[in-house]
């Protein structure tokens, strides 16, 4: 199975990778843990000491695609910890004169940068601006091929609201505003935990960074949504042997089994010519009132945003007390200041 | 009169608002009282202490208009205090993606934004934005609504410059630099002062928070402009009954009553298609030297800007004397300091 | 010599400019020691140290032309001395409303900025503005006018690489991340130093701004490029009669004498309608391993970014041990902080 072949012990290790996440690819269990565990202490330091970890330090935000959340995420976890930072996007730079992502990276180097997060409408960007800068580089979302912060923030999500515990761990409350949350990671963390990945899967790089990470702590990946969104392919994972992923057209067959939906935007954006009937679309894989009564009602409802509400999801579910979908923004900054906190290689 | 119907006692009330500044209806007298108070209190602090009035809290910006003035305004307050700030604006954001208004501001809030200001080409969004997060929103201008910071910083510069007192308010220099100004406020603060509002009333938010906000504090408006710009129930106030407000077509004859010219920008990118004789509204409506001549020499000069110069106004006008334009700008920052301290709930 | 006559003694002085940066054209001698005197000082401060020098001052970028280099060196430069900035770019400001530079200006004065960094398309820009507003403005680049930053940052990149020493100086290491480097700056202090500009001088503000600036240190200047890049009177200067500045087509003849390649990118965005054959163009005036290999082994290669490699400069001159281009934009850090806190009249 492709999955197994990527898992704990095929950790791709390279010198340009220290402190960079680049790919889920790159995580062993073992940094997952580490990752979260610093995300918790982060979390758990009062402001102004929080705000003296990255002290005097530079980050930069380079984005070449639009972005909210995500950018805004990184901008307020950099500066909560007391760095720096410098946001260059496309719409007013050199990116318009046709400098190269390499000579942009290596300007902001000379100018003190000590990691780039980076969006890139390009599958490996991040990859190439690690190589050429030696600098730790955070993907921020890259074409189609990974969003390795979603997947972490996905999973602390799915962690403090499914209560689940290593036999060490401390779950504290974990609804907005005091969202700690401390679990001991390993490799069966989530068995017995179905996650249904629902929509856009093709053109998602938050489903391919899940339906990597989710498996290797031992949870289910259900994939669902039409031929069109979906082919059998669709992750370049080997999804057809092994157990950890699989694919059920049937929006309801696959909810009845799951602990966590997961739903994903239409990507106009991307669709381009592809003939989608949206009307059909919404009939067979909307989350709505109805399909979620038929799950479990401790069924969490997960969304990496943005919504387009009345197509992928309705308002009654994207607001209900199932939804998870702003305490995964939350998680996302927490997460966000570890990873920067990793990048730059400092204790805390 | 519609206008007496929104006066004190008739303040809009509701959790939501708390905090908020959506219009200027929901000011009483001593809503505005307060809000000056605590803007001469901010100014006569020394920059350090003042730096520590917001330290660790975070103010968002959301700006799906374009602003030069308003925006800065608002973060260069936010940053003078010692907030945090992040800026999302229509060019470079998920608003391109089709996210709704409500989800990006429940974004904001879960990345634990505690304020929003808004600038949006909607009419009433600030107010949606309010109820849909919980979160105070700041409104900095929706559509052809409502600017009320606008119009408070307007009231300020006026107070300033007309040297009002109540028997307890000193105002020392009112010139920039040290714009120091106590005045006791009350209903009767303005009486005996006209303030001329000439130009493009239709689509001035502007016009429309000076409107509500100057009568209750005793001025009468005169709003002045031809009938394509100022239709009779141009502001959707009753404005032909009561004496608070009066439309005069004439400018000169406005002008000579004038304790205050305030002057509006042609929105040429609101015009559309109506047929707007320019050279014949330089001649009849362009504030310049001559007509100057035939105020009283005390009367000030406003705009809001941006100035068109040439078109509503003259440079010799907007740089002279009698012109307190620049000085509005200096205003505004300081009553924005307040109204972002009294949305965050802070004793200062 | 037209030249000549903009040296020593010519310096345009008026009250407006205390503390601008214009122009080369305004520098002495002893301007340009003076500020590389004070970057060498702030560079050898700790970053706490560092961080107080501009504490509670308040800098604006003002941007109408995209940038990333400059507006992301001066915003650094600005941060690390504690200054508090703002950004106003062209794309979503009141510049498209059609207000004037002149009110952009007034209104940032008025809202408490105590100098502006301007990036204008329009030759002379900084000049008006710094006249408009009586703040000191630094000249980010105008036009095909001038960037004198980058010229003062191209100087200490000499300085620093080509080890440059007056009797009193030292020169300690000069590569990046300990860019220290102090020289006694006088008339002779380049003499014997040969640097060649190549490419399109003719849309080249950075040409204009080294051209004008080398020379007065005894640098001598060769440019290079074809006839539609370099007419005879390309920079405005008089060329024909002094030693100080020549014309020679020939590359490879320019290069044998070249103590500095500095390669100029083909501005496409300005070519407009101009014939230029792109591909004779990097046969003739490409920088390659073969034209490099002919040059002293001690030549330095420039380049101000950003670079299109493949035409002006291939990638293995660009990324080689000859080539100076990181260390320029660590050096215009280093520049730029000692311009804004010149501009700012503090002592440091």
């Amino acid at each position: 199975m492709a999955h197994a072949a990527l898992a704990e012990g095929d950790r791709v290790v390279s010198p340009y990778a220290v402190g960079s996440l680049l790919s889920v690819e790159q995580l062993s269990v073992a940094d997952v843990a580490e990752i979260l565990a610093m995300t918790g202490r982060l979390e758990r330091m009062d402001a102004d000491e929080r705000a003296r970890v990255l002290k005097g330090r530079t980050v930069a935000l380079l984005f070449y695609e639009s972005s909210t959340r995500t950018r805004t995420s990184f901008e307020l976890a950099a500066k909560s910890l007391g760095a720096t930072t410098t946001l260059v996007s496309d719409k007013s730079s050199s990116i318009e004169k046709g400098e190269s992502l390499k000579d942009t990276g290596l300007t902001l180097r000379a100018l003190g940068a000590e990691c780039i997060v980076l969006r890139h409408a390009a599958s490996g960007a991040p990859s190439l601006l690690a190589r050429a800068t030696g600098l730790p580089v955070l993907n921020a979302g890259d074409g189609m091929h990974q969003h390795p912060s979603q997947a972490l923030l996905d999973l602390r999500t799915m962690l403090a609201r499914l209560e689940i515990r290593g036999s060490t761990s401390q779950v504290s409350s974990s609804r907005p505003g005091a969202p700690s949350v401390v679990a001991d990671i390993h490799a069966g963390t989530l068995a017995g935990v179905t996650v249904v990945i629902a929509g856009d899967i093709l053109h998602s790089r938050v489903a391919r960074s899940n339906a990597m990470l989710l498996p290797r702590l031992g949870a289910k990946v259900v994939l669902c949504g039409p031929e069109e969104l979906l082919p059998e392919d669709a992750l370049g994972l080997d999804t057809g042997e092994g157990p950890a992923i699989e694919i059920e057209r049937d929006f309801d067959a696959a909810l009845r089994r799951a602990d966590v939906a997961m739903m994903l935007r239409i990507q106009r954006e991307r669709l381009a010519g592809a003939a989608l009937d949206l009307e059909e679309y919404v009939a067979r894989y909307q989350l709505n009132g109805e399909r979620l009564a038929a799950c479990a009602p401790s069924a969490l409802v997960m969304h990496p945003g943005p919504m387009i509400r009345g197509m992928e999801i309705t308002d009654e579910v994207a607001d209900g007390p199932q939804s998870a979908i702003e305490e995964q923004v939350t998680h996302g900054l927490a997460v966000r200041r570890a990873l920067l906190v990793r990048a730059l290689g400092v204790q805390a």
